[in-house]
């Protein structure tokens, strides 16, 4: 089951070549509220700057998104033409409209068909979910989606999410594209509070590179067609139905890693905070060593000591406890205590393979 | 040349397979000033917490390194058998000596062998430096050693430095193991305080992977053999003879990282403050997508621009000036101009390659 009161469409706009699907958009059917977090990059692209502005106010009517191009480090122009594409946007579906793109630094968007290709966009709007989630993606290999249904008040509250990751993944935020559209009914205060604190043991903790890219962003719209008004009874079962749908898509971001052979996951427990838990767990998911010996299916865990004690977490290496499972699989678990405190946290990587050099040498 | 009053020696003692040198000792014919510089990693090794009682007071006469097994995360027999290797070093050749250990993490250290080791490094005692540059070396490919003499109160005074990098090798310090000789006549709060401020702006701006061992040092030993007091005229020029060797050495590291085929010089000019060239500088040579570009023979400016963005520094996206010159060659230039104010800093890398991958999935 998709949110009640939104609608969707995934075109190929002629950015990309074959015809592969590059221009989607999200269209709710009355003004929703809206939340989200962006990149923490200085060089925050012109999408993001434009949508800051209309996250503060809390209202949007649509979230449209290219995957050619990052229409970032170009200027001026680029915030012109983040404008203009909006603005032809909130022509055919209503505004404020929030805008996301993906791709290529330092080339212009070719403004002709991005407008062309919002025109298709309304022709093809529909309750198809797919086409959207594919059109989000850039290197990834497969499509990351999820719907989630739960009865809150005597009615059917649905979120449906759909992301794209890939490279430059790493915290914080910055680290990929996530659309996220529910019907619940809640506030923008709410949203944002909820998105931020569910973002950072999600898709924050999710490494591929180390690096972080320019335009990343979570953006998620709500507009209350279930009929269900949250309150505070209700509040943490959303909160928990939101968590499950963030976690998921933030492992199948780190699944679908560019190269990436196996899925990593790192449950740390014992740590002194919360942060440190997270620190620890990044840390380890996150190190080229680990994931090379993840790859080499090596349970080498003295590179995940070496990972932990530069993470900035306090332990000590005579105390800690760690086992590793799946080694052989496409999931490798690796756990770690570090008998110090109450807290824990997970994180979510890959390993790392010539695969990720051989994209990484030949993507312009 | 060489510092006057050191003799070396590099052998091996059956630690590493095919009769590879694995053992390696500095002596010095009378008891040095010490001084050095010690991993930040937690899990910080055997070797590095006894040296750093040794370097609080100042004084040692011998350095003993081994390159097969590091040391770490092996409970209390590893200071216990670095308190051997070190007593035994002691024995043959005065002390206090320092210790360094490498290579394999969790596993117990041959005694054995380190024992019979260190007679024999006893028995080779040259003033060849070549031995134990070679010895020091683990996933290295090449020796990276210099020697530089200047004239100093009328008398040559000579630094030797012998450095090994590749793998894990990321600031802070925490980078690789590097010994620095010298004849200069130096109090050891004079040669700490140098050290330090000279490993800000070489060692601690190489990166190969992200990775921090936790085992790396860089220890120096000044012996006043060359009869040159240094005094407030001549510190400063020693400082520069220090600065280039401990250049040169970083550069080496870096051009000689796991799999590299070309070294990465990133130079920022520009910065608002010293702190923030060296971040700047180095999140540029160390983003995997640069390394990639690098590789690939593309001067992909928007991945620099996006490392730079999440590297701490403050800049202007749109008036950043940036070039790359010898991308073609093995040593690829990055100059960036952050616009801000008046501060520079250096930093070197490597391409990241697949051989990177395979050196590191089958290590062990």
């Amino acid at each position: 089951m998709l949110p009640k009161g939104f609608k969707y469409a995934g075109v190929s706009a002629g950015l990309k070549d074959g015809h592969k699907k590059d221009l989607g958009v999200i269209v709710s059917d009355r003004r929703a509220v809206c939340a989200g977090i962006t990149t923490t990059n200085q060089a925050a692209a012109s999408c993001v700057k434009y949508n800051r502005r209309i996250l503060r106010r809390g209202k949007a009517r649509a979230i449209v998104v290219n995957t050619k191009f990052a229409n970032a480090c170009v200027g001026r122009q680029g915030d012109k033409d983040n404008l203009e594409m909006a603005k032809k946007t909130e022509r055919l579906f209503g505004g404020p409209v929030l805008t996301a793109s993906t791709g290529i630094i330092g080339q212009n968007m070719p403004m002709d068909k991005i407008n062309k290709g919002i025109d298709l966009l309304a022709k093809n709007l529909t309750d198809n979910y797919d086409d959207f989630a594919e059109a989000i993606l850039t290197t990834d290999l497969v499509v990351k989606k999820i719907t989630k249904t739960i009865q809150l008040l005597g009615r059917d509250v649905t979120i449906a999410g759909a992301a794209k990751g890939s490279g430059m993944i790493h915290p914080n935020m910055a680290t990929m594209l996530a659309f996220i559209t529910t019907d619940a009914g809640i506030s923008a205060g709410q949203l944002q509070r909820i998105i931020r604190e569910v973002a950072d043991i999600s898709f924050n903790q999710v490494t591929v590179d180390g690096d972080t890219s320019t335009n990343d962003m979570c953006l998620c719209l709500a507009n209350g067609a279930s009929g269900a008004r949250l309150d505070k009874n209700t509040l943490p079962l959303f909160r928990a139905a939101l968590t499950e749908t963030l976690i998921y898509l933030a492992k199948e971001i780190a699944r679908d890693g560019e190269g990436a052979t196996k899925l990593i996951e790192v449950n740390v427990n014992g740590a002194r905070s919360p942060k440190e838990a997270r620190l620890a767990a990044r840390a380890a998911a996150g190190s080229p060593l680990v994931k090379c010996a993840v790859y080499g299916g090596d349970n080498n865990w003295g590179r995940v000591i070496a990972a932990v004690g530069r993470s900035g977490a306090r332990f000590d290496p005579e105390k800690v406890k760690m086992d590793w499972a799946g080694l052989q699989t496409k999931e490798v678990t690796i756990n770690i205590d570090l008998k110090q405190g109450k807290y824990s946290a997970q994180a979510w990587g890959c390993d790392l393979t010539e695969e990720y050099i051989k994209i990484n040498t030949k993507y312009n």
